[in-house]
């Protein structure tokens, strides 16, 4: 049967093998990773840094040995594929550990490479306390740092998802914190009125919190830095953490000349296939299509990588599946305080030129009544005329973002309003108020409709 | 303008009530309310009694006063409506403070006398020691019974969500506490294959619990109980509960020539008009439209009850709205462990005669690396044939049970399975696994359509 060659063995990459493999029992499966470890969760790190998790190995789902012996596939880890040649159906691949290079051949091809962490570009990136958050190396290396007590302070760059995991985890351990974030609110996937419940968070938490600040550079010396060179003045610290986005590993990709969408992703139809025959891409590396906007997005999350993955594998391995798009829906907390997101916020719903209405209503997670109720922010868009539920903002106390998943599947069903204020959900002063916070919201974006 | 009487000042009733005064600053509207107490939140009464919520004064929402000042609704408590003369638009109202009888007129008339306990009709049951957990002066009359300390023992009759709500409650004041319940497991509304987690549930909690036990009298001197006689033997005790259900409060509307509807309840359109010109009726006394089966059904809850009240007040006040119908959507908890559903369960499809697929899973509500990760079963059912999906149970670990209000969407948008794995959910660790719970129930489910 057809060898199957998989660039990448996280989320997407495995997802797909794994998929293949188990609808081809027979299949000639070779996954090339260039690091040291497959499928892990990335998104665990910040948890185990917070010393939530207390072994980094906890976070690998599966070893290339168990992806080896259970599922045979061939996992070759430190294995980084230098070229792709889509007329001859090969690649280029470099052993790291032997320092050797050779071609391998391919039937189809999944590029799964996933995203790099973006950088800043300043002289002292280098520096060894400065860490990228994005690898189990990353994580170690972090945990090994703090290990031995001198660090005090860190300084987080960047106030998204990232930069608030690892401000809670440096917080548990006990670390000054500093932020700083360019926008005027954290979150810039959220809109600034609802960003600023998440700033106002960290700031009742203790991070000292620097909003409107820009990164220009860093004090180092003998391979540390000291401080950050921000537009609003230096900031000493004693470790530096770069959370400022990931951009598409799509370089092997552009090079053979396969075509890239938003943001330098790989272009792919809803099967996963890029323009070049017998080759696929999925996850972080690929784009994706918004449900909502109709149009092309690059948004790098994990569950999309696994889905993609699942679809390319379906595809792959002779079954038929498309990936009808996504929400964009996320969520995140900083110690007590919760935020989800989900659809289109105002600045891209501006950026496409729709009208729109939007509602914001201030409630509590439970009755006033029934103890441990907090505040809870919800934020809803809705289309001006049809009212077609656009987006769905949260921020709250314990329990109230997870209740975007409501909000999501009535985006993905295309719910109006009108529509969407009459479901039955669920009530007990345990959970909710009896009327719904996401229905309350609602219902006040439908007067403006 | 024209009279607007509401029998009822609950849920409903002052939901409708207050929505006409919205619409219609004049409109004379009055409130005749049996008992003392307006719009308060019933189903609180099991947390006051556990000591989370300390005065049952918060478990009322707004007191007769506040309707009289604030929204100019003539709220009258100790006020019983004996009869209702639907050809002379007039009712017949007892005082209950003065003891006297009088004729009032209406224009337009709203039925929303709720639901009455369910009784044993055992000899006995009238004893001090046996309490009902409908309204405040049940709540009071528990909290003073368990004062004086000479409470030890309390057998509860009924394992549905209030048998389990008061079983959490008694067991955080520290009593010994029995259950009988009818069935194989507790929750009726569940498969038993999924009401077994939660029966397990009471059982390491400490609870009694006597399944396939009916209650066939009580051993009972000088008006107080000293022991349950069951099916099973006899169980001696110091306070009965009775937890057994409830039916709708539509003697009134009965006598007065109405249809009726299951189980009794008033039947109405979806304007909640019944079938006599100028009465309505909305809330526990009144019929639903079942989304799923596509049948009137007989569903009593808080939500309900509300959302029935303003589509009636909506249209009493001059304006138009329909009430789509409800999906049975429930929650509740003991202890550590939460149970929610929509749609419908296996006896029900079975009733209709449907033809489903239905698959169970046993998962985690977080990634197993994160600290807190606890159990977590989901039951999906679905078509046969088109894979629309029919009903979803969850029991599980803290953080698991909300979830349901994200399947009571999909229920609502009338999606299948197909469609329903799609949906862009959040993922976080703090919050879920990777593949969302229920998602991968729903891939489980497809394999079968």
């Amino acid at each position: 049967m057809a060898r199957l060659v998989v660039i990448g063995g996280d989320a997407a990459g495995m997802s797909a093998a794994s998929q293949v493999r188990r609808m081809q029992p027979e299949r000639e499966i070779i996954v090339f990773e260039r690091g040291s470890h497959t499928s892990y969760a990335a998104c665990g790190i910040p948890f185990y840094v917070a010393g939530l998790v207390e072994d980094v190995g906890k976070l690998i789902a599966r070893t290339p040995e168990q992806f080896r012996e259970k599922y045979r596939i061939q996992a070759m880890i430190r294995h980084e594929v230098l070229a792709i040649f889509p007329k001859e159906q090969r690649i280029l691949v470099r052993d790291l550990e032997k320092n050797e290079e050779r071609q391998e051949p391919y039937d189809e091809l999944l590029i799964a490479t996933g995203a790099d962490p973006v950088r800043t570009g300043f002289d002292g990136e280098e520096s060894t306390n400065v860490h990228l958050v994005s690898t189990l190396v990353h994580a170690r290396g972090i945990n090994q740092a703090l290990s031995d007590g001198a660090i005090r302070h860190v300084a987080i760059v960047g106030g998204g998802y990232i930069g608030l995991e690892m401000a809670e985890a440096f917080l548990l351990r006990g670390l000054e914190v500093t932020m700083i974030h360019r926008g005027p609110e954290l979150m810039a996937t959220f809109d600034p009125d609802m960003g600023r419940h998440v700033s106002e968070a960290l700031r009742q938490g203790g991070i000292d919190l620097h909003l409107h600040t820009a990164l220009e550079g860093f004090t180092h010396e003998n391979g540390k830095v000291s401080a950050l060179l921000t537009s609003q003045g230096s900031i000493p610290t004693d470790m530096v953490i770069l959370g400022i986005g990931v951009r598409p590993a799509s370089r092997l990709a552009k090079e053979a000349g396969l075509s890239l969408g938003p943001k330098d992703s790989i272009r792919v139809n809803e099967l996963q296939q890029t323009d070049h025959a017998h080759i696929w891409a999925a996850g972080d590396c690929a784009q994706s299509f918004h449900l909502v906007s109709r149009r092309p997005a690059y948004i790098a999350l994990g569950t999309i990588a696994n889905r993609q993955g699942r679809i390319a594998g379906i595809n792959l391995g002779g079954g038929y599946a498309t990936f009808p798009g996504v929400l964009g829906t996320s969520i995140a907390k900083f110690m007590e305080t919760e935020c989800a997101r989900t659809g289109l916020n105002e600045r891209e719903l501006k950026q496409l030129g729709w009208q729109y209405v939007e509602a914001q209503i201030s409630t509590k997670t439970l009755p006033r009544y029934y103890p441990g109720s907090t505040a809870m922010q919800v934020k809803v868009l809705a289309e001006k005329g049809s009212g077609k539920l656009l987006g769905v903002q949260i921020v709250g106390g314990p329990g109230s973002a997870k209740r975007i998943d409501t909000a999501a599947m009535a985006l993905h069903a295309g719910l109006r309003l009108d529509e969407f204020i009459h479901a039955d959900l669920s009530y007990a002063p345990p959970f909710s108020g009896v009327w719904d916070p996401l229905v309350i919201a609602a219902r006040q974006a439908m007067k403006k409709v």
